[in-house]
């Protein structure tokens, strides 16, 4: 039976498309795993939602994965990651849950040097606190300023990634935070930034213009694709590595907008006909 | 009997709070009437999702008005305008259903000198087609021009009303339209633009500068408040005269959030003790 279980695919699970990020690091990271990737389009964004809705969402998506066959569930959305690992884990005893937050927030521990991570996110995960739950956990001592940032979900979606409208929009929302003004009662400037929000990564090149040169920005998609790979080994879940592994998926509106901006995410092509149309 | 009906409340919907730039205009425009405001914020935006889904929130959200006892129904989302009407009119034959779709289309006809109208509204409305059907119905040599904005939806949400950002999305948007550079192969510039998502009024200022000056502006939250008058007049649903007529708000999901967002919109505060949730 064991043989079969590490056969089966990991699933993932995110609102929209922003979870491709982590899925594109996943696959450079365990190459030979299958994965089903579900975005819950119909219902995004989960980042203005209650932590209610968004748990039930979350369980649901994560029923349609677990019907089809997982052996191992990666939560590629920070929102869900920050309110609804419990009741997933809850819902799902025998199938390890790995959320977005965790390992974001124990890379943001490991590299600052100051003690101060800056931390952005959508309005809903920095109003939850998760990441700061999550950095307190590890370093109880660290100074974590967190800010949403709404808009750069939306440039992402766009595709305006560089530019003059991106930089300005990240100097809008992060120079009161990495050059602010004397006298702020904001003294110590972060060296740590955690993109909490899995489209953060596409904007990183204008985030970086705004940011100090030595602040380290800690991009939770990869950190996650490391923490799937160390759980994958230490359960002995890892797939024979006979060849690449291939990805399916499923969207809950739409398959050629999901496959057009999915592409967008991911780095490479996805066609409209490898999209599978579920109802939750 | 007749008396009772026109003592009800007028009804109306939208994904979320965009659509009080309709219910700001409609106080303006009937003082005296009741309305419900349903804003159906779990499910926020429709504007990305499919046609069939939107039917059958817009559905849902007229049954929970109906429900409650309406005389007329505003649809003030220009999204379930384009595609919900026929489904909504087909499950409610008694009730007038007015859209934000026509009202625009209708005033832009009757603004235009040239014949050419640029139409600026969510992707979901400009790859319906509803404006440009909407107004051929009307103009049917009329030269449309119609570009989706979506960032404009996000910054109306955000705030950011005015300054360089909202100033440099406009003119990404819309230089190319209103100042195509020579040769395009796009001879005649627009002399009249509708703002065809409930979002964008809050945009106006920062648009009026890309435009030209004698472009006309159609608010589509205005045009649509002058045919729900006339149709109250028409079908003698008027309120009787005496004194101001309430509100009532009803959200998915966040009263909070609902409340503090929608004053933005309408312009005057909102307190979340005034919001009821409600499950669709």
């Amino acid at each position: 039976m064991t043989t079969q279980k590490e056969k089966l695919p990991i699933g993932m699970f995110d609102s929209g498309v922003g979870g491709m990020t982590v899925l594109k690091a996943l696959r450079q990271r365990t190459p030979c795993e299958d994965v089903i990737y579900l975005g819950d389009t119909a219902r995004l964004p989960y980042g203005t939602k209650s932590p209610q809705t968004i748990s039930r969402y979350a369980v649901q998506c994560a029923a349609e994965l677990v019907r089809r066959g997982i052996k191992l569930l990666v939560v590629a959305c920070n929102t869900a990651s920050a309110v609804a690992l419990a009741p997933l884990r809850e819902a799902y005893p025998d199938i390890p849950v790995i959320g977005v937050v965790e390992p974001g927030a124990r890379a943001a521990c490991n590299a600052t040097q100051n003690g101060t991570i800056a931390v952005i996110a959508t309005e809903s995960t920095i109003a939850g606190g998760a990441y700061q739950h999550a950095i307190h956990a590890i370093a109880p001592e660290a100074r974590i300023i967190g800010h949403p940032c709404p808009l750069f979900v939306s440039l992402a979606e766009e595709g305006w990634l560089d530019g003059d409208i991106p930089e300005a929009v990240a100097a809008r929302y992060l120079s009161p935070i990495f050059n602010p003004a004397s006298g702020t009662g904001n003294p110590v400037v972060p060296d740590t930034l955690v993109l909490g929000c899995t489209h953060f990564p596409l904007l990183a090149p204008a985030i970086r213009n705004v940011v100090n040169s030595s602040t380290v920005i800690v991009d939770s998609a990869a950190t996650t694709a490391d923490t799937v790979h160390e759980e994958l080994i230490r359960l002995n879940l890892q797939r024979p590595k006979n060849g690449c592994g291939t990805v399916e998926y499923l969207t809950t509106d739409d398959a050629a907008r999901f496959a057009r901006t999915g592409t967008r995410f991911l780095g490479t092509p996805i066609t409209e006909r490898e999209v599978e149309l579920v109802d939750l």
